[in-house]
């Protein structure tokens, strides 16, 4: 009986390794795609790409001792050689061939130049090719940070005790309601796809105390912009206990501190591939709503012609106005007018035309919606009667009110707009792997 | 103004703390729900939950110095007191109470008597109450094994150099065909929620190398078992330049050894609150799939009827085989027959009438499908025409494998589950947090 003992070990060498062992010049064994290829004479430079980035291998006729002819970009290979110092190679290394297997061969020569730095094509072609174009190093950079947004994120409420959930996508109605929902037939009865995880992750802070969720959500809104998507990744928390929505963005901000950390740490060749300077994180402003409207049209002479909603050329000025007075990056925008958030938002007690509720804005652009959600029964249900909203198929839900909950609130992140807003892109489909919009489905 | 610097630091006592502080005396505040109330006379036991789990607190009118007439199970509350070492109580230690904020109060008493150490009602009932009835502890703790699985399997794969990758749920085209999908009209266009993350995983090796993703997969199956769901999360992994599928089950043996360790560490409290041993993992048998029919059927006299299939009572004997023989909780079956597997799987060179592929059986039961896949672009072109398949909907993905692409395979693991084997449940729906079901679609 054969048995398995756990991972095997490789013989293989990462490139990372390989760039340790530079001073060493021992025998190394390599795998990779064959980047690109440069003749010089009779000495050919082939670039090797694997997840590690880029490493240069050198085949010299008489030393290398094979046949080279087949090479082509686009062919996987194993290649053995000598582990040489190199100060004009990438990374001060390269490897002299003694040897390559190939793996497996293409059928066509790449149909973009993805060995170019950047890759010189429109987004559209990007994304109808984007099993190659992602095989461009810079686009494919951005996904790593994305990683590591998602690894901070769940690293950080780990550590703060919360407790990581899986909420279905498929339900009998929406969480909030509206026209935006994507409906289905599930075996003969009418469902929806979740616009967000709000109302189960809010009746599972009564069972955890604290929770997140990563997952897809979906939104059949009819918008055609550069910074919305029909389905993305939503990061998501849910925080029980709290002593006033403040704690929720000192959550968030611990949050963004815990994530930008590890970026610079783990992260650091990526962020250099794309030349990002991390954001300050340290001190966070915080506005109110009306207070942020009467600043950006004081400074920047506009008049307010919506007192109780933020248009996005006004977010992107607050934005501007914080970089500009406080050298900020990232803003909380506090005490929404109650009209424009969900039935679950709690008013401010003190004035019910506002909530206790907050969006940050990271260089002028919403990037987090959150706030205090209403934990009282009785005041849930006058809410759903205020606006005339029926408690059908929202019987769970105003259960767990009904039988105890502490007051509470939560937040969510679009992962891919703040990927995009971090790595520096216009469009949030530049920083999407598949992005999902009114006109593509596809690939 | 007014600025956010980080996490707030809370006054407040986590029940762990306080069980450690237990010999120190000293005064402790602590939240929590009233779990349930015991009058010994004029004392009250207080028995507090939290996410950290039961911590008793006591009432004595005399020292206690407040009225505690408004305190009923479900209240959640503030609790200040003074900590004491206590045989009897759970875990040691009690609080008693000098003072008791209430934070809220229920509108009606517990529908379920949550506070039994089992939950003693129906799964129907359970699942009709999922926002209470996860509130028993027990009940509970499966959750937190599930956490323990999905960390696990995140942190030991971003061990090994994967990038976690996040693909759409919304599609044109089912991965692996078939009738078993759910339809949506995406902007008065057909579109299909994703069976599987399967074509995306292997685009993405091409990209990453190494790749794995944490999401749901929808299966319009109309099946209604102990242990499917039409809406499940899938841990899932694909694993480029392999040597031959051996590898990819040698990472998989890698991945529940550490997903045991973490369980073993970090989720002792809930594995002891459920009374579970945790499955060896050290040597994980390795069988082809004629050879366990044949194996079972002459064990246990069973007459072999289906050549190309395994019977779920075959999969129980093959579990029961090699439990009896090897001691052994896993084991893999190897060479499934090629009719019953999708159309990237790769085919056995020395017999086409199986692939390179294999399930993992875990106590008797199916809990990962994985196996090789073909790379090769003419290979895969002429298995779709083979298979009489259409190559619409499918350019992007063969594009993938037209510019090359690396040997490679991988494998899915349902997470609920694996969760149910593990916890020792029978249905999967014990395992779920909302479980989708031919019949159920709420809460």
């Amino acid at each position: 009986m054969e048995f398995l003992t756990g991972v095997r070990k490789k013989e293989v060498m990462g490139f990372d390794e390989v760039r340790e062992m530079k001073s060493a010049g021992c025998e190394a064994t390599v795998e990779g795609a064959v980047h690109s290829l440069r003749k010089m004479g009779e000495i050919v430079f082939v670039i090797l790409r694997s997840c590690d980035g880029l490493l240069q291998t050198v085949y010299e006729p008489e030393k290398s001792g094979f046949e080279i002819a087949g090479v082509r970009e686009g062919t996987f290979v194993t290649a053995k050689g000598l582990i040489k110092s190199e100060e004009r190679a990438p990374g001060g290394v390269e490897i002299r061939l003694r040897s390559l297997t190939v793996l497996s061969e293409p059928e066509q020569p790449m149909p973009l130049a993805i060995s170019k730095w950047k890759l010189n094509t429109s987004l559209e072609t990007k994304l109808n090719m984007r099993p190659v174009s992602l095989r461009n190093v810079r686009e494919r950079a951005k996904f790593k940070i994305q990683e590591g947004i998602v690894r901070g994120f769940r690293d950080f409420f780990l550590e703060q005790d919360f407790t990581e959930i899986h909420t279905p996508k498929i339900g009998a109605k929406g969480a909030e309601g509206g026209s935006n929902i994507f409906k289905l037939d599930y075996f003969h009865r009418p469902a929806v796809l979740a616009q967000s995880p709000q109302l189960y992750k809010q009746m599972m802070v009564g069972v955890f105390d604290r929770v997140f969720e990563v997952g897809p959500v979906f939104r059949a809104e009819k918008h055609n912009t550069k910074r919305h998507l029909n389905e993305y990744t939503s990061l998501d928390m849910e925080l029980g206990y709290i002593q006033d929505f403040g704690d929720l963005m000192a959550m968030e901000t611990g949050m963004l501190q815990a994530i930008m950390k590890l970026l610079g740490n783990r992260y650091a060749k990526e962020l250099k591939i794309l030349g990002v300077e991390l954001p300050k994180t340290d001190l966070i402003p915080c506005v109110r709503f009306d207070e942020a409207k009467q600043l950006v049209a004081d400074k920047y002479q506009r008049r307010i012609r919506t007192p109780y909603d933020l248009e996005p050329e006004e977010e992107m000025l607050i934005g501007q106005y914080f970089k500009e007075e406080y050298n900020a990056d990232f803003v909380f925008v506090t005490h929404y007018p109650t009209k424009k958030r969900p039935f679950y938002a709690m008013e401010d007690p003190t004035d019910s035309r506002y909530t206790l509720s907050f969006d940050l804005l990271f260089d002028g652009m919403e990037i987090t919606t959150g706030g205090q959600r209403i934990h009282d029964y009785k005041m849930l249900c006058r809410k759903l009667e205020t606006r005339g909203m029926s408690q059908e198929g929202l019987e769970q839900y105003l259960d767990t009110f009904k039988y105890g909950m502490p007051p509470h609130g939560g937040l969510g992140i679009g992962l891919e707009r703040l990927t995009m807003k971090l790595s520096g892109e216009e469009n949030i489909r530049e920083t999407t792997l598949f992005p999902r919009d009114m006109s593509r489905l596809e690939p």
